[in-house]
């Protein structure tokens, strides 16, 4: 009942792995922290290969991308293909790079079959998805969909003390438009990534439909303790913030057990760094997460109120504060129709699943707005934020495909409501 | 029996505050770390002050400084007063840097009393004791000493990945004297120091007489689990390199309890340091104390299964490398009586108390080779290796007097030797 474009696997693939060379890594990773060098090169390269095809770049004030295809109707907000360029430190070639790409194939395939959408379709970068250099995860989409105040982001620091806000306008990203959803709306969110985990490729299906998103967040953890001399302190006249550091963190793991969520401490740092001496503070990040949100609130009530526990009984001070919270959310019922109906057209009945993310995605901030949904493809080993992350070629296109299907099943929706 | 020269207190005081600049911190602490450029100001302060009362400065090829103040016999090996002039990163104004201020004032103090010694004095300042620069504590009294290898100890690296030999050319304190106890021997080693602990003030002595130092040594830990991405590896299909350390530092606490001896993990790095992503690989040290050789080496061999057994546990590689150990060892009864004898003419028989060091110093290298003795004096707080360190202007000069008074003692015991 509808017609698919066919991807261009070799050509997605060789675009892929021509875009990791900003940031490689001699083990086969990518290190492209936002508003870098190495990001201001494949930004460049966006903007040049979406003005190829025919799209016109808006850059927003919090530096997103957005290159628009026109359509039939382009009174219509236009539907939008977004994931992010950004990196881990130690990251792969895939996470968010592939949504990205995959986006710009598929304006390629739609010029090259002359396809004429209803609505207009618009590639989207979202800056500093990864929050590994300023870390607020998915900032940019944050700002756009009303969740995080402009004034806060463009304020975060980086480890060497540099401002969000001057480093964008520094590579020359700093858009005139709004960074808003009422300034600049979508019609709905697509986003096309790899799974990240192990689950998809234990139950051997090619395609993930995602339903929705676990709840998360992140803590900053301050221990303050006593610098003293190590071999002339008694263990019971001690107050070391790194001993108690340690089983805040052994701890808070058991605590997520508990909850049934998960937990992870990802920055641990400790002063003054010498063999001799009692650390004196220590400072650490918990990233924590659930699919029910007062499940998740409640573990980390638990975790602020054990931390302190520990704290006084190595006689150390504990500073807890939540930097980041993302309520679990679910995604939309016509989107979720759309890649459903699309993952059956390219694998068949029983070639997908459901299942919600267990990352975030900026998908989480436009599904506050829009209409959204999410194709995941398998990870091989589940692995992710690593050099080895992989994913095959032929999943890496099936997946684009059903991406491109989905879009274009949710286009003729919108245009059945709207002319009829 | 015996004349006591009168220390100034105001000058000793003075110096030691007026060397304090070199490396000074605003919190009232020294950050002189060894081999930097605030190392080389104050060892051309010690040369130039060294000189002016008529002491003659020898510097080995480990840059230990020698300031020899003649004797009657010249062919008698000179009396040591050594400490060390370099600091923790955040250190205090008095570890190691009194001992040698209390040195050159005691040279002072005999110069203006036109007191002639039998033997040699020398005042002597060990590089490197710290061991926070160059991971390796008591370096260079330790090459003296024959306990370790100069190529060893040159090729020792910082965390910048500079070599002590390279570091130690370009301060231009590298001299051609032979780093070794047989091309410069020592007749004895005394050595004035803060304790560093709360046992004098605990006990209300103003005098502590120091009768060995408890064995102690290092490790260097590495953990290894595996990059992933926090929210979407489930618990159970983790190798997560922070938690099995963190179980690890908690563990090594109770071990060294149960042992009787003492531990502190001091240094941790964790990889790759995002939020976002459980840790890969966490390197930490280990230190640990014990008075008694064979427990402390039976806490360390526990500490190795056991981490083994964590690691395991958590799906991780560990590798212990031991970098450093310093035997437990009982100083000399002759320098020992030395001490107590002018800790009583100076502080009364119920004026002071013996007591093990609990820290390494450069006079466990030297009593290995020579007689050896400590003198300790009252740390406030019982705080070092810290900016708040503190000790009162009378506590420092009267332990200075009873270290000139003992090392005066000994030159008397060796002309008896020698003569009769």
């Amino acid at each position: 009942m509808f017609i698919l474009f066919v991807f261009n696997q070799s050509r997605l693939w060789d675009t892929l792995h021509h875009t990791a060379q900003w940031g490689a890594t001699p083990d086969g990773g990518v290190r492209r922290l936002t508003l870098t060098p190495e990001d201001k090169a494949v930004r460049e390269w966006f903007v040049q290969h979406a003005e190829e095809i025919g799209a016109a770049v808006k850059i927003d004030q919090m530096g997103n991308l957005f290159a628009i295809r026109p359509g039939r109707n382009n009174s219509m907000p236009p539907i939008g293909i977004g994931s992010h360029l950004d990196t881990q430190p130690a990251g792969g070639r895939y996470d968010g790079i592939l949504g990205v790409q995959a986006g710009i194939e598929a304006l390629k395939v739609l010029k090259e079959n002359n396809y004429e959408t209803y609505a207009p379709i618009a590639v989207i970068n979202w800056t500093n998805e990864e929050g590994a250099r300023f870390n607020t995860g998915m900032l940019s989409s944050g700002v756009w969909a009303g969740q995080i105040d402009q004034d806060y982001a463009y304020n975060h620091r980086d480890a060497d003390g540099k401002l969000f806000g001057d480093e964008l306008k520094a590579i020359g990203f700093q858009g005139s438009l709004e960074a808003s959803h009422k300034a600049n709306p979508l019609s709905a969110h697509f986003e096309y990534h790899i799974e990240q985990g192990p689950v998809l490729l234990d139950a051997k299906k090619p395609i993930g439909v995602v339903t929705g998103v676990q709840g998360m967040g992140w803590l900053i953890v301050t221990v303050t303790g006593r610098c003293q001399h190590c071999g002339t302190t008694p263990m019971d006249r001690r107050a070391d913030a790194l001993l108690a550091a340690s089983r805040m963190i052994s701890r808070v793991n058991e605590i997520a057990l508990e909850s049934g969520g998960m937990t992870t401490v990802g920055v641990i740092n400790s002063e003054p760094q010498s063999p001799g001496t009692i650390p004196g503070k220590v400072v650490f990040s918990v990233d924590f997460c659930h699919l029910d949100n007062d499940a998740m609130d409640a573990m980390v009530a638990r975790t602020r109120s054990e931390f302190a526990d520990i704290a006084k009984a190595h006689n150390n001070e504990v500073g807890i504060e939540q930097i980041w919270r993302s309520a679990a959310v679910k995604f939309h019922p016509e989107c979720i129709d759309c890649v459903t109906q699309a993952a059956i057209d390219s694998v068949g009945p029983d070639g997908y699943m459901e299942l919600p993310a267990g990352a975030g995605h900026d998908s989480v901030n436009t599904s506050y707005i829009c209409p959204t949904s999410m194709v995941f493809i398998p990870s091989q080993g589940g692995i992710s934020h690593h050099p080895s992350e992989y994913s095959t070629p032929e999943d890496c296109a099936q997946g684009a495909q059903v991406l491109l299907d989905a879009v274009l099943r949710f286009d003729k929706k919108l245009e059945a409501t709207h002319t009829h």
